[in-house]
């Protein structure tokens, strides 16, 4: 007995959908539910995986198992495949396991040819009807299947209509569609070389194989990338009797929700059209009536199909967008799955069948993708003014939210503006830490180089700003302080619009919308909170963002990057002065005047956190950062610090370093110079000493170490921090409990994770870096060839975005498991990227991590995403 | 019952070496021989590890035990510690497991003071002598337990023979010596701001913590570091009775050796002095006399000596290395070990010893130290003129040998010269891939920028010319052709001369001598091939290199890296055509230029290696390695390629990346333009179907996709890659066998060696980016940090010349498991730098590689280091 590679839709069901699809699941789900389905079948997703495994040839066994489903079907509707007499017509559509925008859509009418159509229009009466079908077929097919541009079609159909003086499509005569059938008979002979095909088998697996084909176009490919979808899932095909919602006005076709997809409102939401098949909706061509008016044309019609829609609505506990089509006043069923919906939306509708009774908390959880909130957390364009612009370029989405305002190359320029009261969108070609105020003071970033990890980015995410990254459109001069985009210039000063969300940029001025947090996004919060065992920490260098932090439910600091505060106008001399002394004493005199600096830092964060953890990590970029590049800048600061030009040059190219991701930073630094990790100690426990005395918080810090590879470079560093921190207390006597941990970013301390874990009392993954080095990708510069590696599909999803499970995610396991069996208790958290992935976030929790750390406004994000990885293991 | 931390002579053996130390093993099994030892004890290496786990305190047991043998040692030689009448006297000394020069070493006479000094003069009979010994003891404790320095008390000496007119110390009184001892006392007070200690027991702890605390000396750490020794080894100390070769004509001491550790020669080689202490032979102050002379001044003492001498070579089976006192007469042995030898005399004394029936191959084999074979393999400075020289700088002896030439500052003037007949050192800031062809035509070659896996050092290894890397003295301009160093300045012309064993650089030409291959060699080598089970592979990249290589033994090429072609003359300028190409079309013209001299290329190195294995790399280095950087080359090669400067200047801006060592490189190249992996395929493949029709040549090429870390990756570009060799088979209708596999290189790919490996039909370790990336650290920036490292005790050894065993080690051994459980019977080799170290090549053994490949120079290395890896695990 050979593998069973189609299935009629009366032997599946919905928990089928791996293999059949989510379209034919859930059509073999109604079958079984009695409900109107015009009949059919579902070639499976294997068949497809198997396509391509045979160098994308359908092979034999599956082709002789449609045929043999066509008997069957030919058997339900007693009609025959390719009879002239009582042809048997049928649709075929694609139907993955999740619904997938860029797949081959649907072929209708599939079973026509020369003589079938007479057939048809015998059996109808409706020579019209018939031919209006055959050329829909004709270009459908086309255009699907062998990707004949369908402008080639509407060309023929126009010259038709001018020529018999009409205007709309209703206005053809039975003669003029035979007309364009002969037009678009020729065309194709004349683009293909060959006649349309008049075979409907030769039709049918022509058009099954251009959907296995479509699995593989690259809009599916970037929206699998886009929407974490294997590339190895492959699709489904279904094929299905026609029926006809074009033979009159007794017939008509509609989709809807049974809920308001955009507000959820508990109310049948939809359109529908007379005499017409379903493309015509889509296409708008004519303009659908609302749902609501179906109730008065067809009182009859409308009654069953509310009661439908209810009823799949409790079947499958959600909101359901469906398809029907009514041919000669019958209701049948094309279609249901779960409705797509905004963000608000998805609260209402899943805190709303919570109280109708219909779902569980945990089940309600479920029910909203955690990335869905971002949109709630940030401004967008006011809807209206959204649909009628047109982007005039568009980049990376690297930052959610929406901006506009007047733009400006530097960050100088674009504080100068804020502070003069402008909004300012800052344009760089890509930014640096010096440009640190510039972005605060910004609504929107744009540059035209670096990926979703550049340094735009990841400080973009972190303040909750807008950004739009990596824009190769935009030909960026920040000398001649202009910006080339769509073939226009825009000045310093000038409008433009960003949308981090789509990465789209508009030209001019958008209106935007502030986020209003509803009591629905409180309550499914608070659900998610009763759920999750991860606690969910925060990025945060400030006060602001420790306090944006908490409002969206943060419970601690994962990761307080301390050299943030190093680029601030006040600190930047002394940390310049500390780089180029000559001594350890001279270095030392610049520390002591970073360290009241460093304390007040401190002080203002604790302040903010209160009793909640914090965790402080020691300077980690390479010390070159802090110093200037250009020749003139360089002038600029040797004379401020008293030096010759000569001297400072030096200075900074004995810094430089071929491959700075791999150089003298992280603990590296503090081998060489532990005066730095001193003074950072001394800052941070003085802080906590006088904020525990000041405001009576029991504070708690924890000192990470970072980049550590040995366990002997960690015991370095953490004597010189403990020996530090237990000086402050002696000198202030007072107690406080402080931790000293590490960050496993190294591959090597994930190796010896085991040995790691005598000397740390926590781990924190960073898996920015543990992604570069386990893959060997430096994340500047990975974008030159990573689209390379998804258009050919070695990469279904950017690594630095979502945690690679199979090899970066071995060695944390492995960190996890050789922690563990040296310290049972240690601490475990991650404070990468990837904190705030949804997807990453349930493999931390699947390895055992006690807390994911992530920049603020992704907090609630992690808030349910780590909900959802709690319940889906229950 | 406590932990023995201390052990008398007659407790311990021979095996007993990692307890006891090297001096006290051997010390221990004289004893147990019945050779005339003076007795005494030895303080076991775990109480030195137990002194610094202590926090550099010695723990009251280990007192109570070295006073508890002390008793012992009264009892047996009838003498008392701090006796007045019959005082004990004791020498301490150091001994690790390995002999380490750069520790405490000796003091003698302990156990003297105010009282016990007149004792021993009474005893004696010698006020001379006895106030002799005491000064004697003041200097030595004072030196080299309490840190003061030795001049101080020369200058008394001094400043005493000058009052008495008296110019030897032999000439000196014992009323002299006394006021010697009042002088040193005094300026040990005035040092130490008390007085001298005058109890025999505080004399010997602080002598004992001494020796302890040396373990930790810098100089110390260094030399551990150079040769392979392990930081918790700890040292032994071994407390000896007195006796005296000072004590009249009747007594001496001396060294010899039980064979001449210059050439091997089997005859007694060393020096005597009568009436002398062992640091008087080794201070210079007198001449000794060679041994053969103590046969007539001592015949029976020489008789004697000579029979112990046998006894001890006999027993040791290898040539000895003794220290002997005479005392009133008496013969007495202090100490013996291996003889440190030459490497011509480390082949002889092997081979010698098998041919006296003494030992065994096997035990030959283990007798010589592979590294040091990298002596015979090159040329050396003639010894004369090398002992008169002094250095005027010293760099990293990043490739051994001796040159001396004519300075030049770039690589072309280098090469013209040397074209010209002129002998040349190439003098550079550091080198780049442009200046290969210099590089060849050098003698040797100065770079002070770069460690000792620099492109310099690298390049000079593999093709066996001198190289002194990084020497930070040297103040290198390129632009003005000259090089300060030493305070002098040498301009283009000027001769200097390098050595690469040493890194030492002289000023002045310096003759050299020619290595020359005894039999010796040949025989050891012979033995070594009989006994390895590793094959021993060489990367090569020029038929040249490969013709070297098989001269010295090597079975295969395990690297040809096709990019060092590409760099000469006469194809730099289709590879840059290729870089700037706009799109395939234009690609792949570039590449067909190409192709013909690859395929020539190839041909060279099949020609040479014939029927044996060929391991070629495709293309690895980033593009931006092609092309200049400098705006004047710039310039220049866009008028060259037709290009405005613009055009060409934005392609290389386009291409740098902020860590290339992360960048678009290896198989991401063919990834973006598979055409390249296209067209070097055609040349391997073409070359070898040629090679084999012209000279009837079994070519098995193996083709290495490099910087592999996912499947998908290596499945991309391996298609490429058969389809491409495929297709010329086809072509030429000829069938040759071929294999394609991969590095591994990225943690990545150890980590999922099983998928890899499934594509892969080879692996070969890239253990140099495998530990960049394991451990995050650049080699091209370490360099900067790794003296930090080094001097804090973090790391012993440098990761990138010693395999990382712990952390690399085992992604290496995790590769092999995962590897085998796929592909059982897969090929295994190493092709990164250590595939030339003794002890990655041992632990490449243990972990079940099949192969090392090494630079040419490294060969005969390799084959001794993989007969000691299997002799070892016999």
């Amino acid at each position: 007995m050979s593998h069973k590679y189609v299935y009629l839709f009366s032997e599946g069901d919905a928990t089928m959908r791996n293999l059949l699809g989510g379209k034919g699941a859930n059509l073999a789900e109604m079958t079984n539910l009695g409900l109107p389905v015009p009949q059919g079948f579902t070639v499976t997703t294997e068949a497809c995986t198997k396509y391509y495994e045979d160098g994308r040839v359908i092979a034999q066994e599956i082709v002789s198992q449609i045929y043999d489903a066509m008997s069957e079907l030919e058997k339900i509707t007693g009609k025959k495949f390719g009879d002239v007499d009582n042809p048997f017509l049928v649709s075929v559509r694609s139907g993955a396991r999740a619904s997938m925008p860029g797949m081959m859509d649907t072929v209708l009418n599939l079973g026509l040819n020369d003589d079938t159509v007479e057939g048809l229009a015998r059996l109808t009466d409706n020579q019209r009807f018939a031919y209006d079908s055959y050329r829909r077929f004709i270009q459908m097919f086309s255009d699907v299947v062998m990707e004949i541009d369908k402008s080639n079609f509407d060309e023929i159909m126009d010259k038709v209509k001018e020529e018999n003086g009409v205007t709309e499509d209703s206005q053809l005569t039975a003669e003029n569609f035979k007309e364009i059938v002969k037009g678009f008979k020729d065309l194709y002979r004349s683009i293909k070389g060959e006649d349309f095909p008049q075979d409907p088998k030769a039709q049918l697996l022509a058009s099954v194989e251009a959907v296995f084909r479509s699995w593989d176009n690259p809009r599916a490919i970037v929206y699998r990338r886009m929407n974490d979808i294997p590339g190895d899932w492959g699709t489904a095909v279904n094929v299905q009797a026609m029926v006809f919602g074009n033979m009159g006005e007794d017939c008509g076709t509609g989709v809807a929700f049974t809920r308001n997809p955009a507000t959820g409102e508990n109310k049948l939401y939809g359109e529908y059209l007379i005499n017409a098949q379903g493309e015509d909706v889509v296409a708008g061509i004519r303009t659908p009536e609302p749902i609501d008016k179906l109730k008065e044309v067809m009182p009859e019609i409308y009654h069953d199909f509310a009661q439908i829609a209810e009823k799949l609505e409790k079947h499958y506990k959600d909101m359901q967008d469906m398809e029907f089509t009514i041919e000669k006043g019958k209701l049948y069923m094309l279609q249901t799955r779960s409705g797509k919906r905004t963000a608000a939306a998805a609260l209402k509708v899943a805190v709303d069948l919570v109280g109708e009774g219909l779902i569980n908390k945990k089940e309600a959880l479920l029910l909203v993708d955690p990335r869905q909130l971002d949109a709630l957390l940030h401004p967008t364009f006011e809807p209206v003014a959204l649909k009628a612009a047109t982007p005039i370029g568009r980049g990376l989405p690297a930052s959610p939210g929406a901006a506009t305002g007047h733009i400006y190359f530097t960050a100088e320029a674009a504080a100068e503006a804020a502070k003069a009261g402008q909004k300012v969108i800052l344009v760089r070609q890509e930014t640096s830490p010096e440009d640190i105020e510039g972005m605060y003071a910004a609504e929107g970033i744009l540059t035209s180089r670096g990926g979703m990890t550049s340094h735009a980015a990841v400080v973009a995410r972190g303040i909750g700003t807008c950004c739009v990254a990596g824009c190769a459109d935009a030909l960026i001069s920040e000398s001649a302080k202009n910006m080339i985009i769509g073939g226009k210039t825009y000045n310093e000063g000038d409008f433009i619009s960003l949308d981090g969300s789509t990465g789209n940029i508009y030209g001019g001025e958008l209106p935007t919308e502030e986020p209003t947090l509803t009591g629905d996004f409180a309550t499914l919060m608070k659900w998610a909170d009763e759920h999750r065992r991860l606690a969910i920490r925060t990025n945060a260098d400030t006060p602001r963002d420790a306090q944006q932090a908490l409002e969206f439910g943060a419970e601690g600091i994962g990761l307080c990057r301390t050299e943030h505060m190093f680029f601030e106008e006040d600190r930047i001399p002394a940390i310049r002065e500390m780089i180029v002394a000559r001594s350890e004493d001279e270095r030392r005199k610049a520390l002591a005047k970073l360290l009241p600096l460093q304390k007040s830092d401190f002080k203002g964060i604790y302040e903010v956190m209160g009793d909640r953890a914090v965790t402080i990590r020691l300077l980690d970029p390479p010390l070159h950062e802090f110093l200037p590049h250009a020749d003139s800048d360089i002038r600029a600061l040797a004379t401020d610090m008293g030096l010759t030009f000569e001297e400072l040059k030096s200075t900074i190219d004995g810094l430089q370093e071929m491959n700075p991701m791999l150089g003298h930073r992280g603990l590296r630094l503090a081998i060489t110079y532990p005066e730095i990790a001193e003074m950072q100690t001394r800052a941070i426990m003085e802080a906590a000493v006088e904020v525990r005395q000041e405001k009576g918080f029991n504070i708690l810090p924890e000192i990470m170490i970072p980049l550590v590879g040995e366990v002997k470079e960690l015991k370095y560093v953490k004597d010189v921090v403990v020996k530090t921190a237990e000086a402050v207390l002696e000198e202030k006597g007072v107690k406080i409990d402080y931790e000293v941990g590490t960050m496993i970013e190294v591959p090597r301390a994930a190796l010896l994770a085991d040995e790691i874990a005598k000397e740390a009392e926590f781990f924190s993954f960073g898996t920015n870096d543990l992604t570069q080095m386990t893959f060997g990708f430096s994340r500047d510069d990975a974008s030159k060839f990573l689209d390379d590696y998804y258009e050919k599909q070695i990469f279904d999803s950017d690594p630095f975005a979502r945690v690679d499970q199979k090899g970066v995610g071995k060695l944390m396991k492995m960190a996890v498991e050789l922690g563990k069996s040296t310290r049972p208790d240690i601490k475990l958290g991650i404070c990468g990227e990837h904190g705030g992935d949804p997807s990453s976030i349930e493999f931390c929790h699947s390895i055992g991590l006690d807390y994911v750390s992530c920049s603020p406004y992704r907090v609630p994000i992690a808030r349910l995403a780590a909900a959802q990885a709690q319940i889906k293991e229950d």
